[in-house]
């Protein structure tokens, strides 16, 4: 018998080009090497019994600002201004720091796994630190170090932080978990100059560019006073699409911009629950699904979420969607799950790794359980994933072959001294705000 | 000491005229008889360490078809009208019977219980057999048996169920958990004459109107065409408002029938998900709250939502209003939990019994757990509730004095037996419809 790592058994597998069915799936070296009804094949190292459980591709997060763990629920409920200037900016000015960029992003990272995460793309500072948190838990992790205009971290202009992401980009590129991406922040903080030099760098590096794009009305308005073009209008003109780029939010995209996306193969990252919750504002995504733009789900922060739970953004998402678009049968279940998972894994220009289980492709799995009385009687698993059950309906995560949480317990980190952790650094804001 | 029966002790209280403290509940017959700070006072028979948990009163769930539980995610992402003749009414015209609805009920219960409700708000058939179930759970229900022109379940004709409701209620009168209602169905299925009567028998015998209203626009379409009037205006010159009305919802009413809510006080049980869900439609609820209509929350069946978790409904509504009303600040964490509880007991008439920690009230509470990577940090346990928390947090619930879930484990029931019975119909429901 062939030896391997890892055997999951017994599971009801999600694979998207046939019915969902009972199998096995071997993992050797991180990747899928077969699944299917195969038994006593493999000489399996660890054997992880999925009975009773669904199996399917972990999800991809594609919009996350992980180190502002610390910031949930600090303030809620605020005028977008008010919340960023008197409590989100001044917390984060004081605090910021690569130590606490580990420690926040560590929780973070944490959270993402207890949420069927395997691969986060963020946006944020620091991206050394929030790597090793995210190789310490043992997720997957795409980092845009964030590019603004004016000084930011410990960065004194986005020269420096070009030069940053080109180091990091050396560092991490044989990493088997971490990439790293350009993220100018939005065109509202990041000037032609630095977009384009963005975009070249992004171009020379081959790396994924992130960015927050049309996420307001004011947004949009501004935009349109300042260059006579709207936000995806402008970004062309500079060339911008001509790299990879996801888009965050891009909610406020009209036609025309729309049509950008789709022929540069733009991808999206839908955030319904921070954009409700801030009152960014929604769109109807049937236009954008009629061009054929790829869409992806971002939790965005905790900050402004306040969770990391992506089976709740694509149940809010599809619902709502419905109701725009006064049709039931728009983004059904199991395309809302295709978006959470292959949809992610395309945006990130990782489809040929992530995203489905498929043989070849990295292991990167979750269980999730279907015996209990809030999943039973289960019909349909694609349904009761999106309208029924939570994150905590997930009990393993399989990362690159590896297994990081079992029985919902992270295998690679002590949670209490998280816990702990979270409860010091929130005594050590409020001690600041007082 | 004084002897009670059970003891709270050092939990996060959350009572609404005061900000959260840590402290003690001391219960006896099933009430509250104090709460506060108190040590070493009574002699309690069993006691509960709500150390790490918030300690709150139970949810109230005022719009619920408990016994179609066995049809939870039996049809998804369909038109309205395939959705019901197609799925729901050939499969529930071919089950609906007694042993039917108290096991599908159990079921229901049993997730209702998990999901922080201590009491809820039916309209549905054999009321008898969802009182068994819900006293087998220990949870406090409020039962609507529901009225329509034409024959249903076991009835030849309304006056039948007006005779059977005369009847339940007779049966349940001194019954500590369990009331019966009267549930005219809506004014589309229910006529004139129908409509009148239940309001009277609801008059005679002080209950509750549990009535569908302005779910959708064809409704108040239909309602205009036949009586040149919409729904709610309709009902009222009925005088159907004269009796105390739980108008679950109510998401298509203009200003003039807000009026009329607001001066009956009638009561609105919001139902977000399944609304979006089946793209029936929303409303932004700001002139609702400005005329201080009584809202609550409902989940409607899980046939159509499709689970039973308050604390999805409120994070949902929250964030969906404050998209509709460009207004981030609008029901903020604290109200959505208040809506939910005290806002719940009141549209059932039971404010002076339920929906708060208050001394004299039945002690209906719920722990929910806080020491964890997703709950933590925690800043503001009113926000983490609404924006971060899922049902699978809350851990012991309380109704009437009786502890009814520990640990997440229910106390009176067989939750494999529940599981297997609920595996047993989705088989005869897949058979019957092969």
């Amino acid at each position: 018998m062939q030896k391997i790592e890892l055997l999951i058994k017994n599971g009801l597998l999600l694979t998207y080009d046939k019915e969902p069915f009972i199998g096995y799936i071997a993992i050797d070296k991180g990747r899928i090497i077969e699944f299917g009804n195969f038994r006593n094949k493999y000489d399996a190292q660890e054997i992880l019994d999925a009975t009773n459980k669904i199996v399917m591709p972990g999800f991809v997060n594609t919009h996350t600002h992980v180190a502002m763990s610390y910031f949930k629920g600090m303030a809620d409920d605020l005028p977008l201004m008010e919340w960023l200037s008197k409590h989100i900016w001044p917390v984060e000015n004081n605090f910021l720091s690569a130590d606490f960029v580990r420690d926040s992003s560590l929780h973070g990272c944490a959270e993402m796994i207890k949420n069927g995460i395997t691969t986060f793309n963020d946006m944020y500072f620091f991206g050394d630190q929030t790597a090793e948190s995210a190789q310490e838990i043992g997720i997957r992790a795409v980092l845009g170090e964030g590019v603004l205009d004016y000084p930011v971290a410990n960065y004194k202009n986005a020269d420096e932080i070009f030069a940053y992401i080109t180091k990091m980009n050396s560092k991490y590129k044989d990493n088997a978990l971490i990439d790293f991406a350009i993220a100018p922040h939005a065109i509202y903080t990041c000037g032609k100059e630095n977009l384009i030099k963005a975009k070249e760098l992004a171009q020379k590096l081959d790396l994924l560019l992130h960015v927050h794009l049309s996420e307001t009305k004011q947004e949009v308005a501004d935009c349109l006073k300042r260059h006579n073009l709207r936000p995806a209008e402008y970004l062309d003109s500079l060339g911008f699409f001509e790299q990879r780029v996801l888009a965050a939010h891009a909610i406020w995209l009209d036609e025309r911009e729309q049509n950008i996306l789709a022929e540069n193969n733009t991808s999206i990252a839908i955030n319904t629950s921070s954009n409700l919750k801030l009152a960014s504002g929604f769109d109807s995504f049937a236009s954008y699904l009629e061009k054929g733009i790829n869409l992806s789900i971002g939790t965005d922060g905790v900050a402004s979420n306040n969770n990391l739970s992506i089976l709740e953004e694509i149940s809010l998402t599809s619902k709502l969607q419905k109701a725009l678009n006064d049709d039931p049968t728009i983004l059904p279940a199991r395309q809302m799950v295709e978006i959470a998972t292959s949809g992610g894994a395309k945006a990130l220009g990782k489809e040929k790794n992530i995203g489905s289980i498929e043989v070849g492709k990295n292991a990167d799995l979750i269980c999730v359980d279907i015996n209990n009385i809030q999943s039973q009687p289960l019909y349909n698993p694609f349904a009761q994933l999106v309208y029924t059950l939570t994150s905590e309906n997930i009990t393993d995560s399989i990362v690159n072959g590896k297994i990081v949480m079992k029985d919902r317990e992270l295998v690679n980190v002590d949670e209490a001294e998280l816990i702990d952790k979270a409860k010091y650094y929130k005594q050590k804001i409020i001690d600041f705000r007082n």
